[in-house]
């Protein structure tokens, strides 16, 4: 029974982590319930056992564990430096990086999926938002530029060159455009 | 015949602004042969007839047309201010409205189709990089920061918020996003 319990939960975990490579691929229209059992290799009947509602539900929780998880390699990045400056040009380096080893093909999965909202998956909307609400508490955390308003205001650009630059990369194969924001903001962080 | 040469140019042009709009929704995946042709209300074989490499080559001459449609907007916005940190603010405040107008159901359509590469698709990863050179170049021609390197530099940063906040406004179904980089660029246009 025990090992039977690991089995399943074992399943399920690779079942969201099969989801959110797909959506870091090419969004939600990627992470259909075929294509999740293909990637994962878990019986098809087991998506449905574990996510009754199917497609929609298990994306939401799949982005859930990728928020945190992008919380972490935030927290790691920014973390690594002591001046401001220094740590902006750490941030926009890491998420080169790791664009770069994935070949330009995978990006942001809450940018993917939010260029993919529409009328049927509205209900996924919130947990994007939240994403980013997240995603900006957890950048805004590490700096201070006079005041809160403003320090916010900050790490919420530094959010959207992240999820602009993870497009750009895609689209012309180059670190370039992480690399050149990091530049940029990192002036502004130093004031 | 005149007629039906008018005709047949309707249908053509039709298709390719229904594939423009279902990229801008929801990227490649949803702008499929049948979607085409669900939302432009052209005969299906029709699709086939003017473009018979199917649905890549459709999307691939409606992003062109999108993207230099995207250049005469932004031309528009920026020669509308004089000052570098007014044109910034303008041409921010102008993707902002464009957004808000769609309800927040319509992005860029070669950010969304660049989210959405796979080995599939790589062959509009071409058209989608030229479109990012074209709209830097168009931005950099009403801007002179110092030297040609920085001025394109900032050109580029400017494409990246702006591809960014598109990504952003869509999960949160708010201009804010626009708004603020704006700002921020602007502070930066100004030296």
């Amino acid at each position: 029974m025990a090992r039977k319990a690991a089995d399943a939960n074992d399943s399920r975990e690779r079942m969201i982590e099969a989801a959110i490579s797909l959506m870091r691929g090419s969004g939600l229209s990627g992470a259909g319930i075929n294509e999740v059992v293909r990637e994962s290799g878990a019986p098809k009947g087991s998506v449905y056992y574990f996510f009754p509602e199917g497609k929609l539900s298990l994306a939401a929780e799949a982005l859930a564990v990728y928020t945190q998880r992008v919380c972490g390699f935030i927290d790691a990045a920014l973390s690594s430096r002591k001046a401001p400056e220094e740590k902006v040009r750490a941030l926009f380096a890491a998420f080169a990086r790791r664009v770069e080893e994935a070949g330009y093909l995978r990006s942001c999965a809450v940018g993917a999926v939010s260029l993919d909202l529409d009328a049927d998956v509205v209900r996924l909307q919130p947990v994007l938002a939240g994403a980013c609400t997240r995603w900006v508490d957890c950048i805004a955390a590490h700096f201070d530029l006079g005041d809160a308003k403003r320090t916010r205001s900050f790490a919420s650009l530094v959010l959207t060159s992240i999820e602009g630059a993870y497009v750009r990369c895609r689209a012309e194969r180059s670190r370039k455009p992480f690399t050149e924001a990091g530049e940029w903001l990192s002036a502004l962080a130093a004031g």
